[in-house]
């Protein structure tokens, strides 16, 4: 066995970690119900003893470091939450520095959004290229950027916050204060929303149950995920012109919809983006599913790796 | 005299060469009427020349290089413009090999306003940040971003294509195929577009024309400075929340209406951008005028060389 690493995933739910090879191959993983309301110093004992469960599990090897991805926005020197609505109390807590201290091993603590998107470019949709933009639609809509590889912060590792661009200025207010963000006309909520003003004549909870009617040949389904993917074409475009990126991906819940918003979506972006004309952007759907995060928190210490060794030699 | 590089700038009346010090002190500089539709070998032996001039007029000293910012899409690998409307017949033209051949001193092609936002990195408003957005408003509105210190080039040279940012899905209809681009909203084109319809009483040819009665008092052309400063506002939000950088400038000819733009601008941000709020981002004048790209473009080769003495030591 060589060295491997172990990402970790702090979602809704459920605490995942597993870990995984320098080629990206899952070696083990283990899954617990979450229960982050119970306070950082217990959260933090639970995602050291789930570590310690996967760790546990490889016999042999090195352990090269582990990463973590945090539903929240992140001070990444200090290795703190600094602000995350699934992780109340974390603010300012030095969540890095104790988890390390007990483990007694590198820990690097990332946006859950941001490694996603490092996971695609790692072993996803993504490998063969060195920038890539990952938007990620789910209550809201979450994002990463790719730059040469790595993870773009911004200066308050905020980057990448594509559910509040402005998509239509008079558009559906926002809980962030804003009318028409991006996320209140194009994520699974949003789908939900605008079903439940279809009149479908049945109780609409999901974007799936649209999705559903749609499959069905409903025509006012088809017609939200029509409007979906214009918003997400508009904001889609106006990405393209600012980071002419050649890769775009699309994941999350409504992914299987694809074909239902793809062409709306491509049509504005079409119209709207001769960048995206010219220089043959890609606008695809991410492969990796709801293991992206893990698997892009379980590259960061290979990547932290490599790039001392590129310093060093 | 120590050493020293080029910058320069093909701007649409003159072709502008300057010799710059390492520490950004312009140390000589010629200016020549630009000849650009008399095809690409007679451009470049006017460049050639030019550079020569420069040149010249430095008794000793070392020259590092030379930058040449172009208006237009550039292939920075293959150091061709490959696509420029000022630079007609420069398509395929081997324009750097071609001048590099001749001075036989190291060429650097980039994008001019991407020389502009780097040289507001250099020694401009800039300085004390990694990472900055650089909107210049004219014509049109282009710009550069610049991250961790350097321009960030996208796939094909295009990033930073702010004026094309769709800001009002129905908004005015524009040349490249769009409505709503940014530029059709907020550049001194459109400043003066504005004018025209308000019934001044008066010819108006510029949006300077628009910023004198502003500047007396004029309800109206008060107002399209305020609307013009939305416009800008709606898609610096959308900016400030992909990136998350900590700067953005704006520089260009209604600079000087700042004041009367920036309010609603600000306004625009604040209610649109929470990221805006939470992390201090600065939105400010830039400070190096028409000079930003000429001081850029010599900023090119120094830059390479700091990278290359980074990457063998």
């Amino acid at each position: 066995m060589g060295p491997y690493s172990i990402g970790v995933d702090l979602g809704g739910t459920n605490l995942r970690a597993a870990a995984v090879s320098e080629k990206g191959k899952v070696l083990e993983r283990v899954s617990v119900p979450a229960h982050y309301d119970a306070g950082p110093l217990q959260v933090v004992s639970e995602i050291v003893a789930t570590i310690g469960k996967v760790r546990d599990k490889i016999p042999q090897g090195t352990l090269r470091g582990v990463g973590i991805g945090v539903p929240g926005f992140i001070d990444i020197e200090k290795g703190i939450v600094v602000g995350s609505s699934n992780l109340p109390g974390f603010n300012d807590f030095p969540a890095r520095d104790e988890i390390q201290r007990v483990l007694g091993i590198p820990i690097i603590l990332e946006n859950d959004a941001n490694a996603a998107a490092l996971g695609e470019k790692w072993i996803g949709a993504g490998q063969d290229v060195k920038d890539l933009i990952l938007l990620t639609l789910g209550t809201g809509i979450g994002g990463g950027v790719i730059t040469n590889g790595k993870i773009l912060h911004g200066s308050h590792g905020m980057a990448g916050e594509f559910g509040h661009m402005t998509v239509y200025p008079d558009g559906n207010p926002c809980g962030c204060g804003n009318n028409g963000c991006l996320e209140k006309h194009a994520s699974a909520t949003a789908i939900a929303a605008m079903g439940r003003m279809m009149h479908f004549g049945q109780e609409i909870n999901t974007a799936e149950d649209v999705f559903r009617l749609a499959e069905a040949g409903n025509e006012r389904a088809r017609w939200v995920f029509e409007s979906m993917g214009r918003a997400l074409g508009i904001s889609l475009a106006s990405l393209i012109n600012a980071f002419n990126f050649p890769l775009y991906l699309i994941s999350g819940g409504p992914l299987p919809a694809w074909d239902f918003f793809a062409p709306s979506m491509l049509a504005e972006v079409r119209k709207r983006s001769f960048t995206f004309a010219r220089t043959g952007t890609r606008i695809e759907r991410a492969q990796l599913g709801a293991d992206a995060g893990l698997l892009g928190a379980a590259y960061l210490p290979f990547q932290e790796m490599l790039t001392r060794e590129a310093v060093t030699h």
